[in-house]
């Protein structure tokens, strides 16, 4: 059961899709306090907290405090408030279990046991905003009940599953070609290469540098030849430069946002001065979208959004402010007070909260400053973009993704989880937090692998993989003046190869098992206690994942590590993986285990009465076989085990569960076949394990 | 056995008090490449690398780069390569197991896999060194024959074990009292309160503000016969300012670094401008330590040096080269590259190693720039306070500790590991990184309980705590403009009252243990590989630490964990406490185990046929009963169990461990009693649990 309560004029944000009545009775569970944004909860000592998407530490958001404001936050220490998304969905897993959702898009804090162990607090300075409420029998079905709600998930091509390779300062034709060359001679694959601000002319967006790119349909093209896409990012603001079409039509049609005065606002970012697009505005929106066709009519098929907080290096009047203050110190006795004013100063030029009251949006007219609808802007960033390559090509599916995000955005895109770095508790966080975003319908997501900023090691860029070889987004991505982290740039890379040869070995189940999420508005990834609801050593399980209906997964994430301990909470079969990818396998009782995995190793689980389809190898998804199958699985006491295996062309538009194929594999006889009659696969072996005890 | 060699004419840095007589054939086990320093030596994939002391990340340094250059870090990110302290010890424990120790002050790179994860590199600018390599029988023994190179550790007085309060930040008398108020009203144990640098007038070492403290000696004594020490901060820089006698004195006599032209060297640290006292010239130093007269006089008997690595704000030459860049781009269009430009200028204006070679030190007269011997400067400063010290008073211990360290000043003074954050990773980072200390003599060491930057919370705060309970040094100490965090200023504290009582009952134990393992040269923190080195397993156990020769801790690090998995080598008795620290036993045999761990419940393991002795509760060291203890031990096949007691009045200088008392529990007739005469102690209760199965 979902009800909703409305407090003041919420704005319309299309969050959600359904049309809800609102409740005219008082929010139930919370005790609210004032006319702001303001509700209190008691919670339980045992109580588990869980949601908020994209945000910092555990799965279990308990002991801590969030803020929903989409932030530029270029480091990820265990301290930040914020991220680049705002997703304002709670799970609160108590003596009453129940979901709530803020549809809010201004700031909101949200103290979970932070100030007082045991309170939980939600509060902002908004006055405006709807408040959803689900119930429901369990954890899943609140998810499930939640994401009906806020409506179907964004699904990319199936191309967007294979391995793809980015870094910031990849700046000339000759770096891609390069790239693609070391990576097809040392036979690893690769899907696509991301190009970052450095292909841009100046860093205006829809451009191409021609000095740097001459042929650059060319380079699409042959590069699509041999199997690779390239994936432009494109940025939220628009340089400020007389004769670049893109910043004159909008300064002509009134397309950016403005200032108090009425002007065009002037912000800075990569390329200095620019002006923001006023994607609030549907116009704007329609304007900017139709720009990606430059894009596309080049052979491109991918994007990814950036820089869409918007995260702004500084404003006119905070350079002032900055200047001002360092000329007012330079010739004192500079100790204590002025040393640190200093830094401040300068670090409070960018992404500065006052600069966020400093432009305003038109909303039908209507003038409403950007802090107020400061979570929506990456959201209408990326629904410009997804609406205007469905102008371009309804029929196809492009691949897309966000920086800043809120809850609806998940349907237009997905969402990379930003600027982290190349340290092994980004490896962790990067396990728990692909959870919560899936229960706030961030589907198609990843984090940078290897790490974004900070040096990346060999041990580290392995044991990264072999936890990226579950997520839908799987990619390498670093920062400029870091180590170079592409597979080639370590001194041993054979198990690279071997490693991503997996993955496409590996994608069709987690294709269909993404597809049939979206579809059934459930989670790709889930933590254990949603489905052992009733097993409470689950609920403090955090570094284990379930991959759709048939897999677990237990990746090691300690430098060092000679293994990990894994909490079964039923019996399931263990598939373990050698330096070679060759696997044994052993089926493992409920409980604790302590697994030895050498730096080369890794495991999964495949739980009881289910199985793994896995495909041939393959070095991209041009020459990927979702036809042919291998199938490992673990039988308890069903003599029948199925798998419903969806599969399509991985491109066009229309996604459609009906063409799910049931695989049924029997035991008949002692010997496990397939037991029925699946013309479009072909099923090479079959590898049932079986419980001894019956 | 260890073996020296010179490289060069090193500089008698007095890291080692044995006399060995260089070794004139090659360096054994490492390749060296060129005159400067610069050795290699291939890792097996198992070798496990031990030390460096006070370093990020983890027990097991492989897989990554340190740098050993004191260094102000005011960030503990994983991805930092250098800290406070400079130990340049490593224990290579592979086919070949040896220890090597490079006594050289400038900086020195480890690359330690992480460049290439099977190689290790050791280099650096300098060409005049020594190194020791030490090779004995197991890993135990290479650290006392290291320990016996370096001489022995600084003792503490044992009031330097209670519960010290500490918060930059307290400014004025009034604060002090009511900290004291606050927990001796909520009942809650404090053994001292630490004066941050807001004590000082204007940040002038030796001075005490007179308008703020206007009654400072009464307030040291009021304190006092509330069993209540303070222990003020002294920062390395002299602020240069006319009639402050410090100042005026040293320009006097030449005490302070100079510049290129022989003038003092102007740098700029809390107070704006400062000379820095040469502390590598002994008259210098000489000067200094008897300053600390002033402070001694007024009845405090503990310190800490800090900002000694020495930190810098700026100098004058950065400062001026600062500013002209932000002058030189503040018309512009300023985009990424000047964004980026401003922030560096701002953060390279601090520790700016340009800044280490601007000044100088006098040695017998000959100036020798300060890079070459920067690692030297804080172990130089402790030791100047030490030697002022003895001389005030010799036959008594002074508390004393410094943030930066080289080997050699472990003889002088203990250190705490700088400004950490209220992360849990933190927690963690604190548990890995007392044995690498210990290893190094650095045996009197703690981490800022709780988290010094960053805002805690109630639950690290307690998790942190329940590991503090074992650390010599355990000091609350945080950052001004973070959350305050003195025990009474969460909302629950009676489980904090309960939790410092137990470290008082502790106390006797961890005191005797700390001792004897100075005057024997071992380890106080013991990874459970040094003890179990043939158990293949305990090498990757990085979590728990042997605790002297008794006990085994095993902390619970993570937010809203359940409990913890816990490796035991052999069996043991596992001892957990709950809310109310009342325990339950239980004897556990070797393997793997899950133990459930509530938020205010913790496990101590005690060894097989050991024994703990605890005293009886107490609020500080003055009330504390060291001759009347409750015995909790494990027995498996012996009759006898006995345990070698150390005590003494905790205060005067001569430490000797002849008063040793041994402590002999035997069982006779199925009853566990004390069986021999030991008139100093009185045993009011046994508690030894015995294996079932003999």
């Amino acid at each position: 059961m979902i009800r909703r309560y409305d407090f003041g004029i919420p704005f319309p944000t299309e969050a959600v899709v359904l049309d809800l009545t609102p409740n005219p009775e008082p929010l139930p569970h919370f005790t609210k306090k004032g006319t702001k944004l303001n509700f209190f909860l008691k919670l339980e000592r045992d109580t588990v907290v869980y949601g908020l998407g994209e945000s910092n530490r555990g799965l279990n958001k308990r002991g801590y405090l969030y803020e929903s404001f989409c932030s530029d936050t270029s480091t990820h220490t265990p301290d930040i408030f914020s991220m680049y998304g705002a997703h304002n969905f709670l799970l609160i897993s108590g003596k009453n279990t129940f979901g709530v959702f803020i549809d809010c898009p201004e700031k909101i804090t949200f103290d979970i046991g932070y100030s007082d162990y045991d309170d939980l607090k939600i509060s902002g300075e908004s006055t405006d905003y709807t408040i959803y409420i689900i119930e429901e029998d369990n954890l899943r079905s609140i998810i499930r009940s939640f994401r009906t709600l806020i409506g179907e998930s964004y699904i990319p091509p199936k191309w967007g599953f294979g391995y793809q390779q980015s870094r910031w300062g990849y700046s000339k034709e000759s770096e891609f070609y390069d790239i693609a060359d070391q990576y097809q001679n040392l036979d690893i694959p690769l899907e696509s290469i991301y190009m970052d601000i450095d292909y841009m002319e100046a860093y205006k967006d829809f451009t191409v540098d021609p000095s740097r790119f001459p042929n650059f349909k060319t380079m699409v093209s042959d590069l699509r030849s041999r199997g690779i896409r390239l994936v432009p990012i494109i940025d939220a603001g628009v340089k400020i430069e007389e004769g670049y079409s893109v910043y004159e039509e909008g300064v002509e049609h009134g397309y950016f946002c403005e200032d108090e005065t009425g002007k065009p606002f002037v912000a800075a970012v990569w390329p200095g001065r620019v002006h923001f697009p006023d994607f609030i505005n549907p116009a704007a929106r329609k304007w900017f979208g139709e720009k990606y066709k430059i894009l596309t009519d080049c052979g491109i098929d991918g994007f990814w959004n950036d820089m869409n907080e918007p995260a702004i290096f500084y404003s006119e009047e905070g350079l002032e402010e900055t200047f001002s203050y360092l000329d007012s110190i330079r010739d004192t006795n500079i100790g204590i007070k002025e040393s640190f004013g200093m830094r401040e100063a300068i670090e409070n030029l960018s992404n500065n909260p006052k600069d966020y009251d400093r432009f305003y949006h038109n909303h039908n007219g209507e003038r409403i400053v950007h802090r107020k609808l400061h979570n929506l802007y990456g959201y209408m960033m990326t629904r410009a973009a997804s609406e205007g390559l469905h102008s371009i090509q309804e029929d196809k599916r492009f691949l897309l993704f966000s920086r800043a995000s809120y809850i609806g955005m998940h349907r237009y895109g997905g969402i990379w989880t930003g600027d982290n770095s190349s340290w092994w508790e980004h490896l962790l966080l990067n396990i728990k937090m692909m959870p919560s975003l899936n229960m706030c319908g961030f589907l198609y997501s990843g984090a940078d692998l290897g790490g974004f900023g900070c040096d990346t090691t060999y041990d580290l860029m392995i044991r990264w993989l072999q936890f990226g070889l579950f997520t839908p987004l799987m990619r390498n991505h670093s920062a400029i003046s870091t180590r170079e982290q592409e597979l080639y740039q370590f001194s041993s890379t054979g198990y690279f190869s071997k490693l991503l040869k997996f993955r496409y070995r590996l994608l069709p189940y987690l294709y269909s098992e993404f597809i049939k999420a979206v579809k059934c508005h459930e989670m790709f990834f889930l933590p254990l206690s949603f489905e052992y609801e009733h097993d409470s050593l689950s609920r403090s399980v955090e570094d284990q994942l379930l991959i759709g209906e048939s897999l677990m997964s237990a990746p090691v994430y300690t430098q060092n590590a000679a293994g990990r301990y894994v909490y079964l909470p039923e019996s399931m079969l263990m598939v373990k993986f050698d330096s070679r990818l060759e696997r044994t396998c052993e089926i493992l009782e409920k409980g604790h285990h302590f697994i030895d995995l050498s730096l080369e190793e890794f495991v999964l689980f495949i739980k009881r009465n289910k199985f793994l389809m896995l495909a041939p190898e393959a070095n991209n998804t041009d020459s990927l076989d979702c036809t042919s199958f291998e199938i490992i699985g673990y039988s308890d006491k069903t003599d029948v085990l199925s798998y419903d295996f969806y599969d399509d062309d991985g491109i066009s538009s229309k996604v459609d569960l009906s063409s799910m194929l049931q695989v049924q594999i029997s035991k008949k006889d002692s010997v496990w076949k397939l037991s029925n009659q699946i013309p479009q696969i072909k099923i090479t072996k079959i590898d049932i394990m079986e419980a001894s005890v019956y």
